[in-house]
């Protein structure tokens, strides 16, 4: 096991109504006044929003509001989040919503406080000084709600980016899994499988002897594989949706990846396909990890046979461990097309002839000199073209 | 899934060499003066004490020292600990040992701050103030440096009991595996049963459906299952002693306890032999948690036989699950057996004449009128007294 450091101060306040808690949490946090982001629709239309206003409130916290923000954030309105913070005088950040709304927040947070542009730290400055951030969450996905991390797509060329730094670790994030049960199948789905992308990317290690992470991780996904069919057939299965909810936090605030190098080479890849085409990310990841599993197998044959037998059940060729690892990919897509996630470039709007250009912004993208991408094996724009070609 | 809070602030430095890091980490928790607590032997012959100090003194930061703590660590050595904080005005209590050292840490600060006795806090009352607490841990097994409780032994009728609050989790934990390399085989396998101890009294609740927490429970137990044969067989296998000592973390600080009832039961029944007996806390659960487990598994048989099948490597008997559950049990004794904990009273040197004053004990010795105990199943004396019996 590697060296390292773990150390995650969120205070996360679970269950029905916490949401009624946000205000008591701002002010034990440091919050005078508030700045709420939030994307719109739902968070509106369900009484969410007032009941956060009337939090504050009755805590005594004056606010300003800033709406708006899409999947896939955009760097148009963190610069308007920022100059709106400056302006008022805002010293804490509360987003309500999804991975979306907290990344968008957390670059405001950052942003308020920086003298340049936000977007030196999507180009790999580390963020150490940010407003306090707090969170509501309202889809079990991104676990941004207890990670140091935001992704931002920057307009100017649709390039998706992440950023980040303690600073930008949320003080508080309030999970209410009963706030996730008006998610339609589609949405929910795709969190499922950006959860589980967040697990097999810490998985994917060349670090030997974790055991304990390994496990970690492998109940972490067999989680989702018992609760993910029980919250498709109902989709307000509240207990479904608590253990779906606490596994995506859990998955993500690193706990479980830590002291050996990760991968993230399924989120990299997947990153073009969600700037470029403006696809759900998890539906982007559907498609692109079992493209990236296949074509890094035989790294490492016994960890993907190891999964397959400890998670997908498979029983173990001792005379062929590759045929275990092959069918533990194909149990992850047969699972990941149970609950309705795209299979190929076609269902997920992407085309063939980007492809040479979604390798090279992949590989390139950052202005790095290297162009090469992956924890676990080290790929060049060759091989992330041929990654993308497996997911025609 | 019950409603709940999780907050645990505590910041870890991991890995071999850490200890040189506890200056640092003094000062940035705010510690400017600092009293070194640590049983003996051992910490000073390996040279650990004196790269604290070296530690400390690089940073600026000045301190006293007070040795003696015992296994079982008692109340006596705690008042004496609370009158020198406060005559050398003392403003952090580093730890360097292992649960005995960071339970006596904890009691005095808790005491320092407090104007009555101390012991008030271990009949009941929430500890809500203490002077910081930093460890540098040398024992994986109690858990007590991730975690907000302190089990101290009263030396006016020799009772053991536990207390609790945020106050005292610490805001800081060195964990170097490389530490625990010199524990002999006996003390080894002890902590890793105090380890399991802490999951399974985590995993037998009544709260349905939160299968997040069991499945990380079973990858714990099922990681101390691969990693304990190990180290047994290699007390420098240092890969596995980070395993443990990691797992032994996370098994205590709660993370895994969220948002379902508890037991307990285990730990309050042995409580009682290793204030009498002055046995080794890990020893006595091995006895203990047998006897509990089959005493109480027709309160449960599904969940005695998921643990069984999930982690034990049982087959499920589905014309009879309760054989499933017992085998499940019998391969835990099994297990500890084969790590060289004691299996009986007589190899713990327990009393069958004592049985009766123990459960007595037990059930009363907190002055509660209700004398029951249990949180999986409640327990009178006589339910007490025939587990003791179990263990004969």
């Amino acid at each position: 096991m590697e060296n390292f450091n773990f150390y995650a101060p969120t205070y996360f306040a679970f269950g029905k109504d916490r949401e009624n808690d946000c205000g008591e949490l701002v002010k034990r946090f440091g919050g005078s006044k508030v700045l709420i982001h939030y994307g719109g629709g739902s968070v509106v239309r369900s009484g969410l929003l007032d009941r956060v206003k009337a939090s504050l409130q009755k805590a005594g916290v004056p606010f300003v509001e800033l709406g708006g923000v899409m999947p896939n954030p955009r760097s148009g309105l963190v610069y308007q989040g920022i100059e709106l913070c400056k302006k008022e005088q805002v010293d804490f950040v509360l987003a309500v919503g999804g991975g979306s709304t907290i990344d968008s927040s957390k670059a405001i947070a950052a942003g308020v406080v920086y003298d340049g542009d936000f977007w030196d730290f999507y180009q790999g400055k580390l963020i150490e000084k940010a407003l306090p951030v707090g969170t509501i969450l309202t889809i079990a996905a991104a676990g941004s709600e207890g990670s140091p991390d935001s992704v931002i797509t920057n307009e100017d060329g649709m390039i998706k980016r992440g950023a980040t730094g303690d600073a930008i670790r949320p003080k508080f994030s309030i999970l209410n899994p009963a706030l996730t049960e008006t998610l339609p199948a589609y949405q929910t789905a795709c969190g499922i499988t950006d959860i589980i992308a967040h697990l097999y990317e810490r998985y994917l290690t060349n670090t030997k002897d974790v055991e304990v992470t390994d496990r970690l991780i492998e109940g972490l996904i067999l989680t989702m594989k018992t609760e993910a069919p029980k919250v498709m057939a109902n989709l307000t299965d509240y207990e479904a949706r608590a253990n779906i909810m606490w596994a995506g936090m859990v998955a993500h605030n690193n706990i479980v990846g830590v002291g050996r190098s990760q991968d993230w080479t399924s989120h990299q890849i997947e990153h073009e396909l969600s700037a470029l085409y403006d696809c759900a990310h998890g539906a982007g990841l559907a498609v692109t990890m079992p493209a990236v599993f296949t074509y890094n197998c035989k790294h490492d044959v016994m960890r993907f046979a190891q999964i397959a037998v400890r998670v997908w059940g498979c029983q173990m060729d001792f005379a062929n461990p590759e045929r275990t690892a092959r069918d533990g990919i194909e149990a992850l897509r047969s699972f990941l097309i149970s609950i309705g996630m795209p299979k190929n470039f076609a269902e997920l709007g992407a085309r063939e002839e980007d492809i040479e250009k979604l390798a090279y912004t992949c590989c390139y993208g950052k202005g790095d000199e290297g162009g090469e991408i992956g924890g676990f094996v080290p790929l060049k724009q060759s091989d992330v073209e041929a990654i993308y070609r497996l997911m025609l």
